[in-house]
């Protein structure tokens, strides 16, 4: 099933689901092209993983870590399906496509046996990323934690709609430029809720973006973004740099 | 004026004033133990400054950065005055306090010239650090970013309350560890509002630690810890470590 935020003509959020044609809530169906489809959740935080693919670390010529890297990227970093980012003036950025978990209950000290329980689905996330200031941070904020650097939809799948070994693609207007699948997880999602709820709570709505593959590559004024996993579909965004 | 979220006998959350014996909201006047204090704010992202005490950067020995090091808390590390913080276990945690800046409405792109206009008010502020991690990891998330890592409180003061010398003091079960003066400050705070919003957007109730005179040092189980700014009061809360 494929459960999806968006604003109804009249305004009001809702939360129905997408199937391949149309959206539906209630006894209401929309033609996807007339709703605001919305970020499929509202964090209070997102905890991001770097450096999850071994061929990513390689092209960056980071070694691999020997637990997850984690960072953060704050609500003011959410954005959605078919929005236009506007990225930091002068800077040069990055894409990265990204599967992500969204949380969906309060937890804390998860075993890995147990984290698919505090799981409420998959999206794509595309972990936008400023290298000028990221290089030369040592908390990537500036790099990392700006105003809708995390784009993420358009759905929410249910795991089991989402293969092991899914395909995950990253094109810039129509060109592919990252192609991998989630078997090159480095850690794997029960090991990342695990690590991460040691050390904090997350709430329904957190967000884990696990990483991205090899492949990232530059963003430029009026570039076209699409992300699509198998199984859950395409996150779509445009960018302008002033 | 000291304002003070508290909740009341009957469970309501309230704002009112703390007046030197009495909480007022509306009609009604508490005693301040008779009340839960809560923190005075709920942020969606706290922004914190580092190394931003020449002489704490010192005995940490680091160098002063060129610009003000950011890093994040999350919603989840907000703890209240009289809150008792249970700390990561087999960690070594240290106390850092820090004037907290609360932020008063939305804003991007702020000019320093006009940074006070965003400014709902001043607090007390602990940056609890787990160095044990923050000394191994890229980004500082595992050492400063875990459940309750932000003690603040216990009220907004108004900035024309606290003088540009206020003195900060930090004691441990009555023994004083910090005493400092926000003179010091490397990065004013209308510097600080001007950087980070270069980057990001703040919301009302979002804020910023401004960093930690010299003195940090070591909590334990079963500390108190007093945090006390001229101008605005104290902040006490009290760690257990399992």
């Amino acid at each position: 099933m494929h459960r999806v935020r968006f604003r109804d003509p009249a305004g009001s959020v809702r939360q129905g689901n997408w199937d391949d044609e149309e959206i539906t809530f209630a006894n209401d169906s929309y033609d996807p092209e007339e709703v605001d489809i919305l970020p499929p959740c509202e964090p209070t935080k997102i905890v991001c993983i770097g450096r999850n693919y071994a061929a990513h670390a390689e092209e960056r010529n980071e070694d691999l870590p020997d637990r997850p890297l984690l960072f953060l990227k704050p609500p003011n970093a959410v954005a959605g399906h078919g929005d236009t980012v506007t990225l930091p003036a002068e800077r040069y950025i990055e894409h990265e496509s990204e599967l992500a978990v969204v949380i969906g209950e309060q937890c804390r000290h998860v075993e890995e046996s147990e984290a698919e329980d505090v799981v409420a689905g998959y999206t794509c996330f595309d972990d936008l990323s400023n290298r000028d200031d990221q290089d030369e941070e040592q908390n990537w904020v500036r790099g990392k934690a700006f105003d809708n650097a995390a784009p993420m939809g358009p759905v929410l799948a249910t795991p089991d709609e989402v293969p092991d070994d899914a395909r995950i693609q990253l094109r810039v207007d129509g060109e592919t430029r990252q192609d991998s699948t989630l078997e090159h997880l480095i850690f794997s999602i029960p090991e990342l809720i695990a690590e991460i709820t040691q050390y904090m709570t997350l709430e329904p709505g957190d967000v884990i973006a696990t990483g991205t593959p090899e492949g990232v590559g530059p963003l430029e004024d009026g570039n076209t973004v699409e992300i699509e996993i198998e199984g859950i579909g395409t996150l779509e965004h445009d960018v302008r740099q002033p």
